[in-house]
């Protein structure tokens, strides 16, 4: 199975060491906007510029694209879904059902399989809320995420006026995780789910006090939270703070008649992307199979029999592994 | 969806309740081995004789099969396989490619689904397996069962003479989950990983020390086990080891170069009957729906996407669970 990446950053670096990982797989390269002669792969993988896709459709099997949820994947995925068949890490959950459809009538014009919307949450997470409430209807799930780094809001607070660098660490409340663990179906704020830690360099003379109201009351990133900021030297930020360690959990309570069930899948995570990177590479693996069987359109992870993602055969599975 | 229950035991009254509990389901009735007049069911369901199952074919979307896997199962499922689509709890690890073969020789003649080996292991437990394996190939599994009742291990210590009553617990030693859990890939012997915990009832006047040392080397169940036996009265027994609870957990540890990843999913379950029991009627929902789409043979959890086991639509399983 031929693979292509499109796009490298972190979770393109992920995607290329999951790909080298997998004995059914064989990386064409990496497929960059920047200048080829600037990117320098892990595995020292061939990199291209993206305008030399055009001329490697017969030479790729599935296209990994590694773009960003909010401008690059609802444009890149449709896109490529006509010539390729294609995965994304596509993680707007508001916007999902409208990439769905956009991906899903590319990828049918083409011929060609898109799944979407693959990694851990929305992912691997998404297959357990959807088992749970399948199996046991009428419960309810909570997902707690953490102790892990959200970019996202590292990249907010490096926004501030002032500020260096940041690293932001979501961290679920234990307090909480008990109640959920207990199967007690506790109603919980935003606030009572999860706190924020923040780590943060300042310039020289910086106002800290500022800085540290600006993060605190900032809408939608940490208004609702009880957040702690703590101001650090760049040189502590690199040696402490350099990892991108995730996960969290989803837990589901549910009852049968008079009786109680507690579902719980957790992820402990060194490296989020890396992560990542191996759910699409085994999910890359389902797209090209499926695409052989003739099907086509857009797919995501609860579309998708197990089966189709292991390189193992029915066989060996049912025997070793069922 | 119209479903029937073949057998009558702890696990044919999970099932009743599950489907009962499934809008989108309605319970024909339960199909016993014994006068039907002798069986009354927790729901007011009807009961018939099992030879009236022939005159059934075509009231009956889905025989949900509640046999042991001992002698019930392997003969029971090919059988009915060629007439219903079908679906069991199997659970004899080291047979199941025999009981595949069986299964889907006379379902695809049949034109019917058979799915096998579906409850939590085999079952919820094989998916976490398979999917942390091929996300992450390489790594190791462990699968540790309990704290729960083993009906096989107390049936062993029930056939005993002397011993009236007895129930055993099944329990991981914590030592060894926390290795696990903090991903240092311990290599664990059989004693290492779980201890055993029997309650005994004893006829008056039988002789304790011979009993507790018949259960402590008895192989295959206890003799590769640390085992603790107390012998306690039935009014005991009764009250304080009425439930079949049960769960455990398989943790997968996987790594991405030098990035180490933990992934668990574990299950507390106030009734091991009661859950299996909805596994099986969330995957009955799948046998039905492959079958109107044509697919016949046999199949297990790892060949199913989850959306087919879920009673949500496409739609709005995109749009609220992923």
């Amino acid at each position: 199975m031929k693979v292509g990446i499109l796009g490298y950053g972190n979770l393109g670096r992920g995607v290329e060491k999951a790909v080298c990982a997998a004995e059914d797989m064989e990386l064409v390269g990496v497929f960059s906007r920047r200048d080829p002669s600037t990117v320098k792969t892990v595995t020292g993988a061939p990199v291209f510029h993206v305008d030399d896709l055009a001329s490697k459709k017969g030479d790729i099997d599935v296209l990994v694209i590694c773009g960003g949820s909010a401008t690059d994947l609802p444009e890149m995925t449709p896109k490529y879904a006509a010539d390729f068949n294609v995965i994304d890490s596509f993680d707007t959950h508001a916007r999902i059902p409208e990439h769905f459809a956009n991906v899903d009538a590319a990828a049918k014009k083409g011929g060609k399989i898109g799944i979407i919307s693959c990694g851990w949450d929305p992912g691997m997470f998404s297959l357990n809320r959807v088992y749970a409430h399948s199996v046991l209807p009428g419960g309810k799930d909570y997902t707690f995420w953490g102790k892990g780094v959200s970019q996202g809001h590292s990249d907010a607070i490096r926004r501030i006026e002032g500020v260096v660098d940041a690293r932001q660490y979501t961290v679920p409340v234990p307090a909480a995780l008990e109640a959920v663990r207990a199967g007690k179906n506790p109603e919980l704020t935003t606030r009572e789910k999860h706190t924020r830690e923040c780590y943060v360099v300042v310039e020289e003379g910086a106002d800290k006090a500022r800085i540290e109201q600006e993060i605190k009351t900032m809408p939608n990133y940490f208004a609702d939270y009880d957040t702690t900021v703590h101001f650090i030297s760049q040189e502590e930020l690199d040696c402490d703070h350099k990892g991108l360690p995730h996960g969290g959990s989803v837990i589901y309570t549910g009852t049968t008649g008079e009786n109680t069930h507690v579902i719980e899948y957790s992820l402990k995570l060194d490296s989020n992307p890396d992560f990542t990177g191996s759910v699409l590479v085994a999910y890359a693996r389902a797209a090209y199979r499926l695409n052989q069987e003739g099907v086509s359109g857009a797919k995501t992870v609860l579309d998708i029999a197990p089966s189709y993602i292991s390189p193992i055969s029915g066989d060996e599975l049912r025997a070793h592994y069922l």
